[in-house]
């Protein structure tokens, strides 16, 4: 993903993206909400259907400032995003918090939250531009190498796009915070047990024709680790 | 989890949790709700936040037909739930999927949203028995050996229960759907990049005493695979 000029300022957050709890575990760098999302796979889109906040995992990609959402026309989750204020969220999991006591139990994580309104993408090149950037954020360094979207699929695709100016960060590390009593106590065992992602064998499909290499873009991608 | 009678009933989906599009992938039997709410580790809850659909991570646990989330009672996002109209989507990503063309480009992954209005819990057994679910699913075992709430930490949180009648599960698997054309042309790999969640080693906390061994129910938990 484009690193821009703005990635060393800091975020600009309103009242409703301030996190008003744990503010130890709020993040103001504008690398830190960079970070977050590219190392995302998916993201959980909340939109309003029927005055109900619904929430749906669906591909993401991030150019910048902006970031990219696609579906189906017929979508009706995205249909309800369009000019509308939705918020999409990553968050990646790294370990489970044991702590001494039952409260104290959580999670070590990090995770964006960007809210604003979306933008449906209009102009035919940027429409372009921004599935490309979701495919590669996917799938990245696939895009040039397989048949680009024609005008039946162009058609039958909405490209949302969403201004990261409004966004929050917060990013849980460590061991638990236990009282001061229970650590004294004693006895109970405390700590974290991280947990990471990895890439199994890439599996060839079932249609595939005999003697076509698994390419290098996934092969590199093998050697990269998603989670610590 | 409790196996309850109602694992082998159908889902009862509403207009609203009925998914519109790609239905091949929507799964009706109950079991599968419970198979994928059980095998997650964070939802994604959305909440009305001032007009805006906001989307939070949070711990949860379920206990037969009922979905317990927890948290403070100074956070926002719960206050705002409280006796309103919520979702909660537990996804897990299984794997990219790589396509003879972009826009045949997907995920595969499993997806329970489920929608209802939030109910505050406000009986004491209740609330106890709501927070041992929750922490139970993020650490099996761990809630009897360590100290319970006490009435301080009772007071200061909040416990909803979300009842699962109105729920939808969306499950994708295998490789991509490419087009006839882009098969026959031949030359562009295609299959599937598995995605696995691990556990790492257990890391002790720092104030750990010395001779304190790791419990047993997390040396299980290291004996199993949470994706694949």
């Amino acid at each position: 993903m484009t690193a821009s000029a703005s990635s060393r300022t800091p975020l600009s957050p309103t009242p409703r993206s301030t996190p008003t709890r744990l503010k130890d575990r709020a993040r103001t760098d504008r690398a830190d909400l960079d970070a977050v999302l590219d190392a995302g796979l998916v993201c959980h889109l909340g939109v309003l259907l029927g005055g109900t906040p619904v929430v749906l995992p669906t591909a993401y990609g991030r150019d910048g400032d902006t970031l990219y959402v696609h579906g189906s026309t017929g979508a009706r989750s995205l249909r309800a995003a369009i000019a509308h204020d939705i918020s999409v969220t990553v968050t990646l999991v790294d370990g489970v918090v044991y702590a001494r006591s039952a409260m104290h139990f959580s999670m070590n994580y990090r995770c964006a939250v960007v809210l604003g309104r979306a933008v449906e993408v209009t102009d035919r090149d940027e429409r372009l531009h921004g599935l490309r950037v979701v495919v590669e954020h996917a799938a990245p360094g696939a895009w040039s190498r397989v048949r680009s979207p024609n005008k039946k699929e162009l058609a039958a695709t909405t490209v949302l796009a969403l201004d990261l100016t409004e966004a929050s960060v917060k990013v849980r590390t460590g061991g638990p915070n236990d009282d001061a009593g229970d650590i004294e106590t004693g006895g109970v065992w405390a700590g974290v047990l991280p947990l990471r992602q990895v890439w199994g064998a890439p599996i060839g499909s079932e249609d595939l024709a005999t003697g076509i290499a698994v390419p290098d873009d996934v092969l590199r991608r093998l050697e990269t680790i998603l989670i610590r």
